[in-house]
């Protein structure tokens, strides 16, 4: 564990809250046509696109995408189901609500606490273009952006982890994954990395986080704070 | 010009004063194993094998490697004509030299000062792992690192150029390129990137750098002061 010089963190449900901000910006650019939704049903609705979406490049059946596409991909497929009509600038203005999410409170003071010991990066699934927004809207003081785009494929991917820990010349095992998703600590085990679970139990809605990691992990806890604190920072 | 959203930076002789980092870094590393050099002439001839080694890449006669493995390569091929035997753990150490040098004093306070209106990235032949590092050593407060490593080839191939706008998600016109070097800034217009250049008349050696661009750019200065002050900021 003291052999640790790089934390990669996962983004959409460890970092930022997705839900929250799905629902309050499609409202923000909807609700003004006149659409009154569950903004909630509909954040998740799009989110339930998102895996089977990436699975389409992990299985080879298309190439690498920027995560930006596929949701404009899956954007058009929920959108009948909603009855929503809408012209190719909102929906390009609408898709970009993935760029405009809040983080959960502890996460800029736990991250500017990390890096005094830890190189930074988010391995996310998220483009380059969309880590940047959310860095620069939440304060995250990454060092690199890492992850899908750079490695050309989705995690859980193994070439994913691979990719980010080769990107800092690091060796896997000299660099710790930081998620609220247990399948993704688990992937990134099995490529050699240390793991840390955190846990945001309402992070697909009320009660429908990970209260705790399935897995074993070599930390976990409740926030960033209690992660700095015991990896020693 | 009002276009630009994003300014890419050449790193070695633009942002940092890589001649003094590597003489003072060498003697740092040899000076106690009793070598007694011109440290000046050893840091020109280490970066006199640069164009050449990269070539290599660039020409496609070797699969792309990142700067670190060339600047390896390449100490082994001045060694002999300065009467160097080192082991291994020190010549690894040597190398690392490039990821101990200092910026020139109007880089971060530039650098701050335009990021208030602009993304910010290097756009070097340098690997992430070395951008890395030197942006912690001078505070260069980047939002991602793009160039040669996530292009898969070296400047001045266009690749480098556009696959750092593709991963903005910027076109090119959106995009600057700022470099003390008249090559770099060439390749990068013909891309369609907006240019900027910087002088640095001692780069590599007093008087031997460009004192000003031999080509039509979008802004010169003499400092990165003078720059953001041409771009409004």
């Amino acid at each position: 564990m003291n052999e640790v010089k790089a934390l990669f963190f996962d983004v959409f449900g460890t970092l930022v809250d997705w839900r929250m901000g799905i629902a309050r910006e499609s409202e923000k650019v909807l609700s003004p046509l006149g659409y009154k939704l569950d903004w909630f049903a509909f954040a998740d609705a799009w989110r339930s696109e998102y895996q089977p979406g990436m699975e389409e490049v992990r299985a080879g059946r298309i190439p690498f995408s920027r995560l930006d596409i596929l949701h404009r991909r899956n954007l058009s497929r929920i959108l009948p189901r909603f009855d929503i009509k809408a012209d190719e600038k909102t929906l390009t203005e609408l898709n970009l609500a993935w760029h405009r999410i809040d983080a959960w409170p502890d996460v800029a003071p736990g991250l500017a606490r990390l890096k005094r010991k830890f190189w930074l990066a988010p391995v996310s699934n998220g483009n380059i273009s969309m880590m940047v927004a959310l860095a620069r809207r939440n304060n995250f003081p990454w060092d690199a952006i890492l992850g899908a785009e750079i490695a050309g494929d989705y995690k859980p991917k193994p070439r994913v982890y691979l990719a980010s820990c080769e990107a800092f010349s690091l060796q896997p095992s000299e660099c710790m994954m930081v998620a609220a998703h247990s399948y993704d600590l688990s992937a990134a085990a099995a490529q050699g990395l240390r793991t840390a679970h955190v846990a945001r139990p309402d992070e697909a809605g009320p009660g429908k986080g990970e209260r705790a990691p399935s897995i074993e992990v070599d930390v976990a806890g409740g926030s960033f704070e209690e992660i700095a604190a015991k990896l020693g920072v």
